[in-house]
């Protein structure tokens, strides 16, 4: 048997049938160094999909501070350290308004799964309201609320599910008046909906850039609109920020900040630790009072000392290497570079996102908006055949997602633009 | 302001009032290594506390093997990588019967949480039976199962808790007849009582140690009578080996191999990586079957390759330094050394478990049992005092929790003893 197939094979004696690969042939990956990812063969990839590996694979900064703490201490956090002190102080200043109290864990998942409970502790309400689509985690509870994951049949009564504002397949479309005000009526509708069902809100959920959606950006006026009617019915606004998060959309630190709005909660991921499992859920001084009122303690290990030494490595990176305006550029860049293609490649329908996430969606037909879920699924194939890791995400599976790691250059883009052109040609 | 105080006053600022600090003044700890901690003025503590740092503080063999691969690649596991598998299998190889699929995550709370997620789906039910006073983590469903952390009256309907089989002051006691078979009994009334509510069970979760109880030893017979009961019901038995495993009862590698019992499912957590977040979940390939027929997907970072290469650093420390043969050969030591305290001084109830995990319960009068709650926190607090780090626990808060790195050897726990017996005599 071929080493690789036998490796397969181990695999899922070992780990079972719920795990996924990637690509028709597994990607066997050894080595990682700033956006390249190297294979068992040593095989170069341009790595165009990995969030959590936010300022890079390996960072050497990131590396160093993790290996300094984890030779000097690693405890809980029911003794005194000045690390995650530190830590906490250094997110709570990268947010606006009253965002200053860090409680850590170490998945998005335990983050969404607190922010959860954290708003059904403070609104006393039970219901939740997320997008259809959506993936927040894996928890009981959270992949409840990862509305993508399982039929609508099984949605509990307290959770509603509304339509993300897609202005290029959703009810209203480009060059409708007042997108963002109209999307949101959704939002209410599902307050409506709640309450028939005897909840009232306790959260609406959202990622900000809709990853599972096909990466959209919330037109103008919606987040506003729809924390608005939230919290009109008594609910907490929490923003996701596992992937639109630490820079990723170019303009600002989170972002929710492109929107004009402040969250209640925000909930962050593994791209805080550039691939340690470093998460947290960030709140105001009222909200964390009233939660601790009634639940004393939560977390022993979430905020270590050594997780919150690579976390303050990752903002010292951020800030060293002026990742915000380079994402700016970079993503500005390449933008335009995949607008670009699609003026020229009919396959293309929609090039959506900024910064370092775009979503490019995939048709056989521009006017009746056929998706291509083969065609993507075929791109991503030919661009990993020809050195480049992305993937495809969507409803219907057909929008390719590039995400790449912060550090990501203008000649990364270039290189990614030329095998995305060679592979649509082809 | 002093130094400390001015932490104190950042850290309750920024990391608001739900988290809790150890003893009256807390601990500033900056270094730990093998069984020792020392804090900000150099002084040193034996740590008897800490299973965390399973191997012992900045095990150097461990810190290795995480900066090597942290320095190589860290990314999740849709891509292939040998490590995780490697290290599945190690850790199937040493789980008895068919308990051979691993799922990785991050945390003790995401174990128990998949756990349940499991159970639920596989057994086609919804009841949980836990013990009274329960700790297994803190995401929203497992908070509910950690019948300690909240008021017994908010309990969900699909969730009973029964009775510790607690010789010392429960409703059975020490040399009745049958203990195992009479505490079991309720476990039977716990299905009689889902059954009642219209719910079968899809679970028992119980830490093999009952740590939060005061540290029980199940008494003969009680674990293979309750998984009759259980799985005749329907129910999966899932044996919470966060305290128990990795030799920490100093028999075998898992606690509930001392019982006789093969559970269903095994749930680990961060001991595995003495403390970098990494955690498991080990079902049989019938059951990871199931679920996955259902689920496709977990978990993407869990398993990454930086964790499994700390796991298995983990696993070669316990074979390469005898951990299990040390811990029995220490916990004897230990174990005889408390009972020869409990023998003269009346302030000590009842001394219980094995290998490296002891309850000795303070109590102010032996006949009536009254609990030594400040008893007992005046203990721990004198011991800090003098060098040694502990902790209380159990439902009455009047039990001294000893359980140390595995590296604990004979003189650390002489020291153990004789800090312990001042502190009593003072």
């Amino acid at each position: 048997m071929p080493p690789e197939a036998d490796l397969l094979q181990r695999r899922n004696r070992a780990m079972g049938p719920a795990y996924r690969l990637f690509y028709r042939q597994a990607v066997h990956l050894v080595r990682g160094e700033g956006v390249w990812l190297y294979d068992v063969d040593g095989k170069k990839y341009l790595d165009c999909y990995n969030n959590v590996a936010s300022v890079g694979h390996c960072h050497p900064h990131v590396v160093e501070a993790l290996n300094r703490q984890a030779s000097t201490l690693n405890t809980h956090t029911r003794y005194l350290h000045e690390h995650v002190v530190r830590y906490a102080e250094r997110l709570a200043s990268s947010l606006p308004g009253d965002l200053s109290v860090c409680m850590f864990v170490c998945t998005g998942t335990e983050a969404n799964d607190l922010a959860f409970r954290i708003a059904n502790t403070v609104s006393g309400n039970e219901g939740a309201i997320v997008m259809e689509n959506a993936y927040h985690g894996n928890s009981a509870v959270v992949s409840k609320l990862s509305t993508g994951d399982y039929p609508a049949s099984e949605r509990p009564d307290y959770l509603v599910a509304v339509e993300p504002p897609n202005p290029y397949r959703g009810s209203y479309r480009y060059r409708e008046p007042d997108l963002g005000a109209r999307y949101a009526t959704r939002v209410g509708e599902a307050i409506n909906q709640l309450s028939e069902r005897g909840h009232d809100p306790a959260m609406f959920l959202c990622d900000t850039i809709f990853d599972s959606n096909g990466a959209l950006t919330a037109p103008s006026g919606y987040f506003c609109e729809v924390y608005k009617q939230v919290r009109a019915a008594g609910g907490l606004c929490v923003a996701d920020e596992v992937q639109s998060g630490l820079c990723r959309l170019g303009d600002h630190m989170w972002g929710f900040e492109d929107f004009g709005v402040v969250p209640d909660i925000v909930t962050m991921g593994k791209p805080l630790g550039d691939g340690h499992p470093l998460a947290a859920v960030v709140t105001t001084p009222a909200i964390a009072e009233e939660f601790a009122y009634k639940f004393h303690y939560f977390n022993t290990f979430g905020g270590n000392p050594v997780s919150a030494a690579v976390g303050m490595a990752v903002l010292d990176v951020i800030e060293k290497e002026n990742i915000l305006q380079s994402v700016h550029e970079v993503g500005a860049f390449l933008g335009a570079g995949l607008k670009a293609l699609a003026e020229k490649y009919e396959l293309i329908g929609d090039v959506r996102g900024k910064g370092l996430f775009y979503g490019v969606e995939i048709v056989r037909d521009r006017a009746t908006l056929e998706p291509g879920e083969a065609e993507a699924r075929n791109l991503s194939e030919i661009l990993r055949e020809n050195g480049v890791l992305l993937s495809t995400t969507g409803p219907l599976n057909n929008v390719i997602k590039i995400r790449p790691p912060l550090v990501f250059s203008e000649s990364n883009a270039r290189m990614l633009l030329e095998k995305l052109e060679q592979a649509l040609a082809a």
